[in-house]
């Protein structure tokens, strides 16, 4: 069988080498924008070799990690080049904008527009690992638009990675994901932004910050280009969650000048409803990590 | 050696664990407005036995560490009342209106106002432990005030700690910690409180949510009481950063609504500097936890 994976950063990377792990008899091609990513890969044995635009007709699977404003036209372009029974992934963070894009496409149903819900602040084919995706949730949406047995075909490929897989409609995914993931991480880098602001000396940070700053603001560290093409795919439902959580810190900002204090009490014991959900996924993730 | 501690929560459980565990000959003595907690500290021989009024007198040192909107109160009440060779410490997270409230006090130079930069997202006794502080930052303010000795003192009781220790003004403290941890704070309760308003089925939001978002949101299962009082006290600083914070979040949006891409990359490549402070934090943080 044989797979390429367009991309190979920490998410192309790490599915590759997990299918490298489960399924000797895989060959794997590899492409990268980035020619150093691309040798990367080669040298840590990700890929086996480099893929050529000739090569995708060969291919049984093309999976697609890339940015996610630039998945459109690339996607369109492989399902143009691939072969009639070939499976198309990707592997991008959002959805809505995608399946429109391709929906007219002839070999619309040799697609399939897959989430894995797993990552880490870290990027490049260096931060790829066989496990990251181990035990993580799996999200397929639109699939009633995808062929069947190529549907069975990428759950057999994912089993030894034992995900939990969710069905979702591609704009159902983005908007929940614009809360629960794309929020978080807006809040994060500009959680970052303001403190950078004001703590000219870096020095004042590193001394005061204790583990709850690091935590808020781990997420800042994440790659700039991914997460830019993210918020500019699902612009719409990202605004939307913004100015939701501007609103909830413009009233408790009123709350605190009007010195409204049980009721900030009050607000802050409802968000700790939050903690079995909380614990429950830092239980789900360590078992990946 | 007698100690009394006043609070036995968290912080000042972990404290007096510190100082039997370091040192065999000290006498715990403990108070809890929560009976409760009084008898757990009991029970896990966190204190040796509990403390009245009239035992006040007899003390060596009294360590308060209670919520901040509580301490000015009982620090005048314990100044009042202690021995005049006796050390008085808080453990707040805010010292401005403190420092200002016991000002004027004839005691005021047995008093020490002491903020370990070190906590969890639990509370309670049985969240305390003797390692809580080991190699974090400690933060005195206004030391001048405070006699020479009586800093001795302190300084040799947290000497096993090995902690990394910060003379700085109360007011400085109080706008420094307003941005690099009560802020983060907020932007996590309030993220909290934006997903469950729109998740109203938690079972997406665990589905659907990775340990990017645990990460965020992990502050939001703090104890409202402890934060609501440090909100309380340290107003004027926090309502300052939240505006600054919220500034940079409608800039934000509004370079989204825009579809100015190239300025949102350019930013989050800027807050990415934060990188290497964010893994010196958490490199510190790994010795004690």
């Amino acid at each position: 069988m044989k797979v390429a994976s367009i991309g190979l950063g920490l998410i192309g990377g790490s599915f590759a080498l997990s299918l490298k792990k489960n399924f000797a008899e895989i060959q794997l091609y590899g492409m990268d924008k980035n020619p150093k990513h691309l040798q990367k890969a080669l040298e840590l044995n990700i890929i086996d070799q480099a893929l050529s635009d000739e090569d995708l007709i060969e291919m049984d699977l093309v999976v697609v990690s890339i940015p996610v404003d630039k998945a459109n036209s690339v996607i369109l372009d492989v399902l143009d080049k691939v072969h009639p029974k070939a499976l198309v992934m990707d592997m991008g963070s959002t959805k809505g904008k995608l399946c429109k894009a391709i929906a007219e496409h002839p070999k619309r149903d040799q697609f399939l527009a897959a989430h894995p819900i797993a990552g880490t602040e870290f990027s490049g084919p260096e931060a790829a690992f066989s496990l990251l995706f181990e035990k993580k949730t799996m999200i397929f949406c639109d699939v009633e638009a995808s062929r069947p047995e190529l549907l069975d075909l990428a759950l057999s490929l994912i089993a030894p990675l034992e995900m939990s897989i969710k069905y979702m409609g591609a704009e159902d995914h983005d908007k929940h994901l614009a809360y629960v993931s794309h929020l978080s991480h807006i809040s994060s880098f500009m959680l970052g932004k303001t403190v950078l602001q004001v703590e000219q000396n870096d020095k004042t940070i590193f001394d005061l910050a204790g583990s709850g700053f690091a935590s808020t603001v781990r997420l800042a560290k994440s790659n700039p280009v991914t997460w830019t093409a993210i918020f500019k795919e699902n612009q719409e439902e990202v605004v939307r969650a913004l100015e939701e959580y501007i609103h909830n810190l413009q009233a408790f900002k009123g709350q605190l000048e009007q010195s409204h204090y049980s009721e900030i009490n009050q607000q802050l014991q409802e968000v700790n409803n939050l903690t079995p959900i909380l614990n429950g996924i830092l239980k789900k993730e360590s078992h990946g990590n």
